[in-house]
């Protein structure tokens, strides 16, 4: 199977557990369905599940088979979805598309997508810390914390703390890196982690994890400005080239196109050379980084 | 100690860990310093510690020291204020004043807002996860689905959203009370709940625990209802009989003051009765039930 067929059928996958996560309850009280279809609405029907995919693959490294791994990849993509509505609010960045649709709080109204978001943030918990996800709960609880301390106020939300400061403040391209390296990153190196978790791999294999992920980041965000600095505003879906106005210099600045793009070569070698101890194996996620490095939208 | 000196010197205790636990960090980046003094604001400073206090109660029946007990009981309490941070947004409740002082979107601005009841959310996961607050990662994995069920989609966030929808179609007091059961009733649920999970509590425990939580909550809502009803805001410190000019009918309306205030001794009656077959043990508990009946603010 090709790279790009594989990832689509992990989609699929995780699309399809995703809908059974989030299937409506029967016992919804009048007036409260709107809520579980608006969660339905940000977290099925779209995105490549890059994040599930990592966790995925990084768990069969070590022999975690997929159906294993495939609740926690869910939550995972759950605390995705949520930072995603909550980003597009008209308080943070008043984004009113987001992969080609209106955004929720644009379909629904702002008061639901709130609540949509902080729900999806606290399903992720609950897929997690249920027996069914994985039966020791020494690796739930492991699992969890690694969870918040990635997403929480000194990961992942700090990240959109700092992105939103940008607008008072002009970031230097290395202060557009940090904040890059929690709002996106922190996910990212979750997803790598979660895998070496799940498969009780030791520090060796959790810091090469650890490693590959904190390149297989930056080489998703550089290939993102670059997409930014080149301004396809269609191909992205987005508005195009809203970083640079907003204040935020990114290192595609720094660095120029081209310079851009020997850095993004390099970081896949590092990528790469990350994972050279586990062989073979380890082609899917090597695929990946190359993937991200090269997408064009 | 008379039952309010226990409960200051409860509320008291929570205060400094949950300080603690919010400490600031010394690595924040630049522009990130913002999003924990937002979170320290929504957290500290006030607010009777009701929710930890049932927790640590409960736990205490089992003989859990208050010290193994703590750190949950903050986890709880990041839920409750994250929930009051993003109920008190513009576009859900739209509150300009808690506890006597603004609120965090008037005293910060609506994103800090946001972002910081995300992080409080999130912070009580990383809390309860972890291995401080518990060494056996099965009595964490507990606690934490039990909380993710408590708080999310099935739960409180859940009544929030029935809440808000009261806006767009009347409720009867029936209605009212269903969902004021998860909007407020979840949370006391689970620190009950928490307590006997913390003490490894046997079914028989757990339930008369929770029975005790149901008519408390229930206890607890029905008090506010005659505080509003009767329409002292300065007692209250938020706009008073606001939740009867959103088209929400309490059960005050369908009883009567009079016919409210017996349904009241009612429910402390039966939270007494619940936890008759600890004894002794249960006095503070019962003192609590008593008290949140008999408050005048």
């Amino acid at each position: 199977m090709t790279f790009l067929a594989e990832l689509e059928r992990t989609a699929w996958t995780v699309e399809q557990r995703l809908g059974e996560l989030l299937a409506a309850g029967e016992t919804t009280p009048p007036g409260g369905a709107e809520l579980g279809e608006a969660m339905r609405y940000a977290a099925l029907g779209g995105g490549k599940r890059l994040r599930p995919f990592l966790l995925i693959q990084s768990a069969r490294l070590f022999d975690v088979p997929e159906e294993q791994a495939l609740d926690a990849a869910c939550a995972l993509e759950c605390v995705h979805c949520y930072s995603l509505v909550h980003d597009d609010l008209p308080a943070m960045d008043d984004d009113a598309v987001r992969r080609g649709r209106p955004t929720l709080h644009v379909a629904f109204d702002e008061a639901t997508a709130i609540l949509a978001g902080d729900s999806l943030l606290t399903l992720a918990f609950e897929i997690i810390s249920a027996p069914e996800t994985r039966e020791d709960p020494a690796i739930r609880a492991d699992l969890l914390h690694l969870l918040a301390k990635a997403s929480g106020w000194r990961g992942m939300a700090l990240g959109q703390a700092l992105d939103l400061s940008a607008e008072r403040r002009p970031f230097s391209p290395e202060e557009t890196a940090a904040m890059q390296a929690l709002k996106t990153g922190a996910l990212f190196r979750f997803a790598c982690e979660a895998g070496a978790v799940l498969g009780r791999a030791d520090q060796r294999g959790r810091d090469a994890l650890k490693s590959y992920a904190s390149a297989f980041g930056q080489a998703f965000q550089l290939a993102d400005d670059l997409l930014d600095a080149q301004g396809d505003a269609e191909a992205m879906g987005k508005a195009a080239a809203k970083d640079a106005d907003r204040g935020k210099a990114t290192l595609v600045a720094l660095l120029g196109i081209e310079g851009a793009k020997g850095k993004l070569a390099g970081l896949v070698t590092q990528a790469e050379d990350a994972l050279k101890p586990f062989g073979g194996k380890a082609a899917r996620l090597i695929e990946a980084a190359r993937f991200v490095a090269e997408r064009r939208a």
